[in-house]
């Protein structure tokens, strides 16, 4: 592992995380994630009531909303407002992120109300869909905090399984990297995100290898680096929601 | 003048403002402004070339998005990115912009260049609009700098005619005020967004007085405010540019 | 004030004015409106019900949508329907209208019904936006007398405060004018559209100077000619309401 | 053929036709077509040049586009551009006015131009898109004269191949009628557009019989009463382009 | 009638048919019809209840859409949903499908149920508009004998009045054929899509004559070629139905 | 590992596979491709070009769109065309199935020309995104052999650089299955999704836990299985291809 990165970083080295609790005043959560220069704001707005579709289930719903402001990225991308429609991209991260924190939520101890998670990215310099998970998760218990303090939830702990993480990890020039930014990301042969638990379970693992593919051996490694990274983010986690 | 206001503030006094240039890394000029509670992130692209129909003219072009995140209110307000269009209130506020910021612009000396003006509001306290005019304008000086700096223009004395920002009043149960929260603006019988030049001439004017007409006494208090409340914003505009 | 203009009226006079009540037959309330070359019919339809944001509050509801058909302008301009969606102009013009209608009306008188004013521009030579105001209001009092007739609301006077009409000014080649047609309007370095009642007091003003800011002393010199203007209009509405 | 008609008709007589050139300034071709109460802006713009994909086919094109004012009808219908997306009927009868006025075009002869009609209906009492089609056909003839005395096309005749009308037929009650006005149309089993050229011949029959089927007798009854109405109605648009 | 066609067939002679009945398995009426080398599938979806506007009326409702899978053409055509819209050709082919086939249902026989048709072209060569009104009749048995089967109607005949299908027929070179493959559709001069009923009906008749307006006597024997081919047509659902 | 599958397979069984190629006659691939119960027509088209982004690369593209036919599932779903955008699932697995075909094929041989996988679902019983990619592989194939007979291509071998294939598995009641049809994938507490190559390497691995996070072990355990199963889908494949 002898390959020198941009920013100086080991490879199984993340970059610097700040967390920011109350990062705006409304939301029932809000929260600014910084991993290095990637920053994105997640607000978790509680709100009374279901979808139709889950009215009288006795369930409660968690969904995300993702998206990036237009100078995010060095060059300017049109506002998916303007244009009249979502496109293929934040489809698919807006789902992942919902499905992630779904995945440590007991819907039944939730009860019929619903957590929107709004991911907006301020600034991009990869990882935005996983810092994103890693902030929403912040957001998710804060918002679950104010629902215990209005009454409108027994206790946090019933409703919260489990924490929840992610990072990319990735093989570039052949060697696995943690945690890779954007000149890094857009040199990956294979790029994977995942997704884990606080009890080191895995939620979501999406691991793509349009430019070359991996085998088993090269999946274990990289699978080993995720574990590393986000142990580390949910200890990051942790300290914020103590603070 | 002698109703008390929520916040303290004498009927002609503006919300404390915080303007901080270099927000995010990577756009030509990015600063958030901070009108009391109201915070917009405002960003300058600079883009060689102008749009089609305005092609061979030797002019440039200068526009604005507006929008709002979806937490950026007390209840959570959908995306119009979700909804498919854009609405009307978001088409009037992006239009006004755009027409106060090309108020100060010199198309010829600005050549074939686009200047995009992104405002985002991350927390909404009533005066968006405006706080979006005033901010928008130190992120075009700043991308003007850039400009110059990489050769795309002679001088920003050149480019630029004059300084421009914008404010609130309104007439609230009968007294006129400078610089309306939201709480104030919703119950506003007449409410006067009101952009000025640095060298004290008007814009835009848009006055609306759907609950109450307002006589030409009253247009004539309100003007006298707005000159007051836009001469401060434009020191703190030149404040923050020689920072 | 020595510039001639184009059709050979001077600096304050409006152009000829006809305003056609039932120029349709089954709208409530159906009206074309000739300003000179400009040509709006203006319907007023009288629903009882509101929409559902508004419903049990006993308040009324009017608000209006504005069009251009495709050629009403020298080039053909493509539909709105076709293109998949309202533009910005048509957006802020609709928005315009509907705010200095409800400034006339007290909803409360109205009871939960809802008036919607259709502004269509069959010919347009500038001033199309003041023409559908000035025309709307008597497409609105047709209607209430429609609805006074029928039942739906107790008189015409308990719902109408006021009467409401709206001209256009602007600086010519640094003269100020009354009631711009289209050769003037793009032509105009500031320009102005003033909505009034018929006490003389004011509903909406929208000055915009992209081409080059106005002085408080300009403003005061156009805000006479539009009292002057919108005079002379009221007593058009006022005749043909008579008739 | 004993059954009045409510508005006193004849089975096989027409609704009054008032066909009125020159209803607005600017478009090349500018018709207003009254049948009885339906009552229906055409407009015919020219314009050098054709769509892409008939690009260096050295053939013209023309197009419709139909629609209806919101109170056209006695219930205002929304306006496809606030829904954003054009209905299936409005489709189905642009397509038929389209196809019929190509019926009588020689394109080569019109050489790389495009016509395009658009037809508003401002009053809709049955018959709207024959009607349309029957004063689209003026204004497409009063296009082609302005070509010529714009030295765009050679000679008016070369292009015109015939002239086109259009009526609709149908079975009220077991009676074959003649141009359905609304009360009727809507009471109609069969229902039958036909639209023929001035020396007889057939452009395009549209029979539709969701309510009952109807015989091969019947068909011809009803195509000979279109064919009585169709030369009418020539006679008619002969009538107002000698005007 | 001497003119050859590609496929050697008599002017006269329908393409060979073949009707398969439970194409799929989950709909309650899946039918794949070939004439020639067009394929369409169609299914017929019966659901309990009827759209908003039908409620309490005691009616049911039929009603059909029609698409073409991207590779149905040689040219690959975009996906509709990709373009965000229904083109003008869809709405038109989908709604005139529809009508055919209500115009032989009973709908206060079918009771307050709604049957939902579906014709997606799998490939295309000509007549994919009749034969999917030939298809989608026999997928609309099949759910009619379902819904019988299963109690939601008293008896398949009460709802039933007669059967319904479709055929092209055309002026190819002057010479009248009966169901046009694409390389004759798209060379014919005159073009008609007829639907008739079992007893030899009119339901629908569509002729268009973009190319060259025709005649009453050749109106007459393309509607002969049309019994001809519709009789034929009926015999094929008839013994699919009975298999 | 003793749970009974409903359909009688042992845990690690595939449903019986079919693949028909030249399943309709004009594009350049065309298969259909059954696993158990789920059906999907996947076609391939060869176009000369690439999209504009991409030109003057020297590259080729391959891109991918799936979709369902309405009936595909027990209840009707809804067109996207008709709701006018395409929804997340949508997206999601179109860009899957394009990612994991470009992840076999060299762009350099390929050329600047594009090949467009069209992936419509015509019956729907679990694993239809797997069983897309599994026949797309098969239709990619066939346009490619098309291309180098029609001298487009130099060989195929040159432009795949491997086979694909995917396979669903995933954890019911605490056993590991591979191949989920609809009853166990909507039970199923985890689930993956692995496409993976010839030479047995992974080209995407997508899993998810929504409903109850996954150990490592289990982890290796699934990816044992989709070994074996895309092992056996390979296989398959080929003799399709070589038949």
């Amino acid at each position: 592992m002898t390959i020198a990165r941009a920013d100086g970083r080991a490879y199984d080295e993340l970059r610097p995380v700040h967390i920011t609790r109350a990062f705006t005043d409304v939301p029932e959560g809000s929260v600014l994630i910084e991993c290095g220069n990637t920053r994105v704001m997640c607000t978790a707005t509680f709100t009374p009531g279901v979808p139709r579709w889950r009215k009288d289930s006795g369930l409660g719903w968690v969904t995300a909303e993702y998206s990036m402001l237009p100078r995010a990225t060095a060059q300017r991308t049109d506002r998916e407002s303007v244009r009249g429609k979502i496109g293929g991209r934040t489809h698919e991260i807006s789902r992942l992120i919902g499905r992630c924190l779904r995945g440590v939520v007991n819907m039944e101890a939730l009860g019929e109300n619903q957590i929107q998670l709004d991911c907006d990215v301020l600034q991009a310099d990869g990882g935005t869909r996983t810092a994103s998970i890693t902030g929403a998760y912040v957001a998710l218990v804060d918002a679950l905090r104010w629902a215990k303090e209005n009454g409108k939830i027994k206790a946090v702990s019933d409703v919260l399984l489990d924490s929840v993480s992610a990072v990319s990890v990735g093989v570039i020039d052949g060697e696995p990297m943690l945690d890779l930014p954007y000149v890094e990301d857009s040199r990956a042969m294979t790029d994977m995100n995942v997704a884990m638990t606080g009890s080191g379970k895995f939620i979501e693992i999406q691991g793509t290898a349009e430019h070359r593919p991996f085998s088993r051996d090269e999946l274990n490694v990289l699978l080993d680096l995720a574990a590393k990274g986000n142990a580390e983010l949910q200890a990051a986690q942790k300290a914020a929601l103590e603070a």
